[in-house]
């Protein structure tokens, strides 16, 4: 199975960047934790980041109830996760690039109404950036649920882009003495820091210990 | 100086994480390197990673001009830059948040016609994620200015939003018998990756080998 092209998200620059196999489209959204939503009120767009969580082939957004500017049920939107690999140093300043993994998801928001599958988007949506945490945080009360507006969108108009390898020069530029190569570039986890009224009895669980992507 | 907020760039959730100083915004967009852009195309919003650079109080972006869902000069735009500080672990899963720091910028896309305003946009582009890079990468041809477009989005409508500090949980779930903190995280450079044809007497520049954010 793979995601159908369509005309908004066949790439037709560099086309061998692109990918619709649900493996790279869920790597890609399993790896990253925050996704830039672009969606329009009055005209304007926005692009504003935001969590998410994925459940086979749906993602789940949430917003506050009370947001103005924010997400709303029924809009037409754009998420987009992009992991950012490296930076691409090539002879010529125009071939410089970035290596990257991105994702892009186009598509209408659904109100999540059933309790059932709300829930099981609220418990992913903290284990998909922190997995181990639902089973020790408190978990949601009812005013908590209600006051949380929980949005599905349907992996259906998805496509991915993909840049590795080494950079690209014109052939004649080989010859250049100029460095040229990949810096390499990962989101790592620092020493984590208590909370400053945390009980000091309490100990740091191995899910944060070893948090890694 | 600050920003005049607006009704669009008003934070009325949370509004104690809002600032309007250039101060906090350049720091955000000096210190990323990689923008979403949401902009409109036949009613569908888009939202897509791109580089970007800031000269005062310009933004610049560039795209090609082959680029058919691309960005056009004309557009209304928001351009988003997010940087992910950690990940907050409250007592609670409500509370569960993220440390950032993020600009938005709403505006209208002014296409650079000037050829001493495309020649600094372009040079600022390359030094903005590596400094020093421009004396050494050849320069672009006119072919290769005249295929990109560059952009420019003067800093007007700007906001940024800054979370800090320790997760907030409500009063009683402060005695609870779990873990609290920061899990801190940072984009970090790992060891360069010479071009598979790079010439091996060429030495690695030290903008590279010391490259940090």
């Amino acid at each position: 199975m793979t995601y159908q092209p369509t005309e908004r998200t066949t790439l037709r620059r560099l086309p061998e960047r692109a990918h619709y196999d649900p493996e790279t489209v869920h790597s890609i959204l399993d790896e990253g934790f925050i996704c830039h939503i672009g969606f329009v009120v009055d005209g304007q767009p926005y692009s504003l980041p935001t969590g998410y969580a994925r459940i086979g082939e749906t993602l789940y957004l949430h917003g506050s109830t009370g947001s103005r500017l924010g997400l709303r049920p029924g809009m037409d939107v754009c998420v987009t996760v992009t992991l950012l690999d490296g930076i691409v140093l090539a002879r010529s300043a125009f071939h410089h690039s970035f290596q990257y993994r991105s994702v892009m998801v186009l598509g209408r928001t659904r109100l999540v109404t059933d309790s059932g599958e709300k829930d099981a988007a609220l418990t992913a949506l903290v284990e998909h950036f922190m997995p181990g945490r639902s089973a020790d945080a408190r978990p949601g009360s009812g005013r908590e649920q209600a006051a949380t507006a929980v949005l599905a969108l349907p992996l259906e108009e998805v496509s991915a882009k993909v840049r590795t390898g080494d950079p690209k020069d014109d052939d004649e530029d080989y010859e250049l003495p100029v460095w040229a190569g990949i810096l390499p570039l990962a989101l790592t986890p620092g020493e984590p820091v208590p909370d400053s009224r945390l009980d000091p009895t309490i100990a740091m669980p191995s899910y944060v210990k070893d948090w890694k992507r």
